[in-house]
């Protein structure tokens, strides 16, 4: 499968996270994406360097004050104190209901606190270079996509599917599954479906097109009662306004089996088809392995492989988008099962 | 001055809290009151316990979801896992922007997520009894005022004023100074002022009584552009419905002199007077000094005289209730001379 990927991504490659109070050694490093590439050019894939600039997708997705606070973020952080470059700063306090939010304090560690959902990964010296060499690549995939190619993939992480309007979060920074959708409808998709398979809802993916008809968001998750992100992907939530109608989620208990998993993945693609999707984004997250150590779905390899299957037969043009996946030994394997099984499936 | 005191202010003394993400030693410490109690005991002030109840009025301030996670949060964090006797839970996700606050999740991280709006201070073992006993204090100095007392004293920690309608914040978890009013209200006063002039806005305090026209809520403090809540305590902040009108913040840039500071004071009490106060309340915070480790205004000892002078000269039956102040070396030299200085005015 034609794969773009994102030649940035290890500038965005912090050692630890702050996992509930406490710095733990980070899940979401560049082994990730190194893993996957090394397989994907050992098994004969094309890979390609991102050739198209997503700025201007981005600019109509994400707030301009928030894009340009991730722009600026690092080389402000230095400004306030050259030992700044040995740390990374951490939000401390959060615009909760009835703080606002409309005023951008002028302390910096109050904007990371505005600008985001958590406090698990942080800003650090090349997280923007990353978050848009990851866009460019997406937006890139999407074009070819556009362009006729029946399926291609955008290899790039951070990750993207909780980064909602205006806040990063979940590891995520900028939404690529979105610059993807974004970019199929501009280049003449009339009804693009996204697809997140990620073990967690992908939360800011939900929010950016919540209030639009022409994409239409499913997903297949945890349920956030007791899994990330907590505080939406509920199945009461079905979109609003224009929107009504375009969103479906299908949260699972933690520790759901593959058949459980299967069954709602059916569930989803027979909504999407009904509604009349003409283009597929998926926010492929593999964490739903059964050796994943952060989630509680039972997939094995074989799942992955009758995941990209499944896929392939809708038979829309389609972009996979790599967000999540932790078990570093099997996650090459399994990201390629889904790509191979899906060129297979898509053979004439 | 007659004086309330917490007796179980120190079942929560963490001796750490989170600051930037970093574990650093807690500013927010049981030496605070004890200092403050043995200079007034010293100086032959009446220490008495509290003698009545908070419960039927902190469950109209607060929300009765929160009372009962703050209620129950020490022992369902024990059972989780025996071993977290030995540490503290700190939140890791909080339900900013477009996340749904609507639906509690189980998971016990997430909820103290839902219920906070920083990371810097936590529930710990002796948190829920040490608050409510400091409800039970301001309670009781306000019904001791109600009862025909100039004025009383509430010596209390963790402080009160951030703790919003149904969230935990800056040190706060139940708000003493809401407390203190709604009880005034509720035996007779008509219009009850409440008075912070904490370094840090009472962004807690504001809200609860930002819809209601019997309380008017006026604060000096930091400009929150750069110092803590950050994202509440703005010149345009007035109130709302009812209570349009009933809210004033005079916001002051860090580092302003004492002059500057007792402007605002004379601004915020005169607008107070013509709105027909009956009452006040103070939330009394000493974290103005010059000296304060954490605070950038520069008020010295007779600054804290000339204020409780000022206090008293309003004539107002008045409740004292105790919140920040960092600076443990002259905080209870600066608390007497407030309580003095006010004593000595107030004699007829």
């Amino acid at each position: 499968m034609l794969t773009f990927f994102n030649p940035e991504h290890a500038r965005h490659d912090a050692e630890f996270e702050i996992f509930r109070g406490q710095q733990v050694p980070a899940f979401e490093r560049a082994e990730r994406q190194e893993r996957v590439a090394q397989r994907l050019r050992e098994r004969g894939h094309e890979l390609r360097v991102p050739h198209a600039d997503a700025a201007a997708v981005l600019a109509r997705l994400h707030a301009p004050r928030y894009l340009e606070f991730l722009a600026g973020a690092w080389s402000q952080w230095l400004a306030l104190d050259p030992a700044n470059a040995q740390r990374l700063p951490y939000a401390s306090v959060w615009p909760v209901r009835s703080l606002r939010d409309d005023v951008e304090p002028d302390n910096f560690i109050a904007r990371l606190g505005l600008y985001s959902m958590d406090n698990g990964q942080t800003v650090g010296p090349g997280t923007w270079q990353a978050g848009r060499a990851g866009a460019d690549a997406a937006h890139s995939a999407a074009l070819a996509v556009a362009g006729g190619v029946r399926a291609a993939f955008c290899l790039s992480r951070p990750p993207g599917h909780h980064a909602g309007p205006d806040f990063m979060g979940g590891y995520c920074f900028l939404n690529q599954a979105a610059v993807a959708a974004q970019t199929l409808r501009d280049a003449g998709a009339a009804r693009v479906a996204v697809l997140d398979v990620d073990y967690h809802h992908g939360n800011g993916t939900q929010t950016l097109f919540y209030r639009r008809s022409d994409v239409y968001f499913a997903s297949l998750h945890g349920d956030p009662r007791t899994e990330y992100p907590f505080f939406l992907g509920h199945a009461d939530e079905r979109g609003a306004g224009e929107g009504l109608g375009c969103n479906l989620n299908l949260p699972l208990p933690a520790g759901s089996a593959p058949e459980a998993w299967f069954h709602a993945l059916e569930v989803a693609l027979a909504q999407l088809a009904a509604w009349g999707a003409d283009a597929l984004v998926v926010s492929l997250g593999l964490d739903t392995a059964a050796e994943d150590p952060i989630c509680r779905f039972g997939l094995t390899g074989d799942d992955f492989s009758r995941l990209g299957q499944r896929l392939a037969a809708t038979g829309w043009p389609t972009v996979l988008v790599f967000e999540g996946g932790y078990a570093n030994e099997s996650l090459a394997l399994n990201t390629v099962r889904v790509i191979e099984a899906f060129d297979t499936g898509a053979r004439p």
